[in-house]
């Protein structure tokens, strides 16, 4: 670690820090897609997507959908009663990129940290311009709260990070370090703002996330914990498929890595879909901008299964393709034993760039 | 009362009532003005006043503040950071008439009631077009609190009434019973929906409120409950005004009056300011706009100190007159022994069309 200054009352030092997914919540957080340019067809089918998984998170705790003012009436109407819809203007739906990330206090206190955003990349790689709305949401939502909000000086999304509650975090040199995000921080100055920001103690670093994942390679998309010393990972045994070789070095690195606890992590298997690849239709269906990332016919989709969300009693994941759905879900349910893993389809999610876990950020239970 | 038929849901049916404004508070919810037609040079100097009114209100109880997107940062820049603010987009700024009407429950529970609105009078008198913003506010209210939202069918804005949380409403005719509010819905019939959704027992019609007040004499600008039984009203001893015939019958009324309880009402005079009248100067200072009330040099202004709200621990009350501003002041504390009356400057908040009360809305504590 290095010796960069940091304020004496970061969140770390107050004695907050970021609890697992897996730990209880209060609620779930989703935003609501509209715009055009990445959702086909006026953001319809993908609106349809973003309700059903609204309700199947809503079987075990509250969820809050933000929409903007213009679209919350057909929100309102589209979502469930017991749903709850507010106000809520963003560039695009990502609320695990742009929502809050939540800390808790062992006092019963929550908090909000505020991590600057930059559309995965700027203007060097990013997905869209501007981004100013995403940017406002994190302290919209400590607002509407009523709870502190840290602004940490660095570039993060919600999905380039995972952690265990007990001090590890997993991320991806492919994003934290790629410079279009932080480049004036290298990998031990990120190391001591993840530290004093979520009370972590250990980082573990994984070289690349998903073979053409437009985050930059979000962790996310390809790894996660559901148990303290147990992680998910996509996998992929075509040796000719790119994704072969990322999941076979992250796995290298998983099974060498010590948790913040000393211990080794289990790791599962979770089977690759597809390849996916975007259809003609599909791509004709978005408008064309200058100002965000084409979606062209051919082009081939980051999917994944480990891209599900942890809720109370139910894991909700994404259904991608009919030759792998069970095989996913079968082997899910086993690592969950205790909740029922439903299944989204989750293609139209998927078109936009990301999926169940992107479109989602947990409350924790304080 | 009517034979009209109402849902046996109905609030006051299922035990909800409105609480009195004196009643201890949760919250105050206010909004932050910006449309350049209504508010003169952008707006800047009315946002200086309601800052400043959420700051006195603050001393004794959370605020929160709704501001659309565009004005999220400027609002939360020039609001104490102790004021929590809020993505919540309007028409304009005037929380106590698109705000909720809370009602609470003796086992706890809040809701809100969602009035029709139309902008105090739709194309027949009303002050702008559209007003579609505005009607969304009482249902985003409801659901960032998670509270179930009743639809009541009569248009009412919340400047409208006034009760004692004992049973009694006062209102006045010229407003109510206006063709452009419920011309379908007779003087009995609208006694129906009030008892029904807001839990009282008798309304006391007051003829007609302040004189030239945009709002067709909206009661809470001429007369309001300070207590069980005692009531201001807003009084002018000069024959030669019109104000003083207004105030003079809206007296014959409550003298004769009995409330729920069949107490007599005490009536407490605030004397007018002024009068006072827009100058060149502030109408130079608005966009004019086909969609909009003008403001025009020489008009006058429906200034009143009864506009004033009951916080906590606080009465936040309209600066408006230096001549009259002080006897006004030591009135309203003699009728308040146990808050400390603040006087805000408050005229900014007058050119626009209402005052203290009509730009605050209070949620009661449960």
């Amino acid at each position: 670690m290095s010796d960069l200054v940091l304020p004496s009352d970061s969140p770390a030092r107050l004695g907050f820090r970021m609890p697992a997914e897996f730990a209880p919540h209060e609620a779930c957080w989703m935003l609501w897609p509209q715009r055009p340019d990445n959702w086909r067809l006026g953001a319809k089918p993908a609106q349809r997507a973003f309700a059903e998984v609204a309700r199947v998170i809503a079987q075990s705790e509250t969820v809050i959908v933000g929409a903007s003012d213009e679209q919350y009436e057909n929100a309102r109407d589209q979502l469930p009663p017991h749903v709850r819809v507010v106000e809520l203007s963003s560039n695009d739906a990502w609320m695990r990129d742009v929502g809050p990330t939540f800390v808790t206090h062992p006092d019963g206190r929550l908090a909000v940290i505020d991590w600057d955003f930059n559309a995965w990349g700027g203007l060097k790689g990013g997905l869209y311009f501007p981004w100013d709305k995403d940017r406002r949401i994190r302290r919209k939502i400590a607002g509407m709260l009523g709870v502190p909000c840290f602004s940490a000086p660095m570039v993060l999304e919600g999905g380039a990070i995972h952690v265990d509650g007990e001090g590890t975090l997993i991320t991806t040199e492919e994003c934290l370090l790629n410079p279009n995000r932080n480049p004036s921080l290298d990998r031990e100055e990120q190391e001591v703002l993840l530290a004093d920001y979520l009370g972590i103690d250990k980082v573990i670093w994984l070289p690349a996330g998903c073979y053409q994942d437009e985050t930059d390679g979000h962790v996310d998309n390809l790894c996660c914990f559901v148990a303290p010393g147990v992680v998910a990972l996509t996998w992929c045994d075509d040796v000719d498929d790119p994704q072969h070789a990322i999941s076979r070095r992250a796995l290298e690195v998983l099974e060498a890595a010590r948790d913040a606890r000393g211990r080794r992590l289990t790791v599962h298997k979770l089977p690759q879909p597809g390849p996916l690849y975007l259809a003609e239709e599909d791509a004709n269906g978005v408008d064309r901008l200058s100002s965000s990332r084409p979606r062209r016919a051919g082009d081939r989709l980051a999917g994944s299964y480990v891209n599900f969300y942890i809720g109370n009693r139910v894991v909700a994941m994404p259904l991608l393709d009919p030759a792998f759905d069970e095989i996913a879900r079968a082997r899910l349910q086993a690592l969950f034993p205790e909740r029922r893993v439903v299944g989204v389809p989750a293609r139209e999610i998927l078109l936009g760039g990301g999926n169940i876990h992107c479109i989602t950020q947990q409350q924790p239970r304080v």
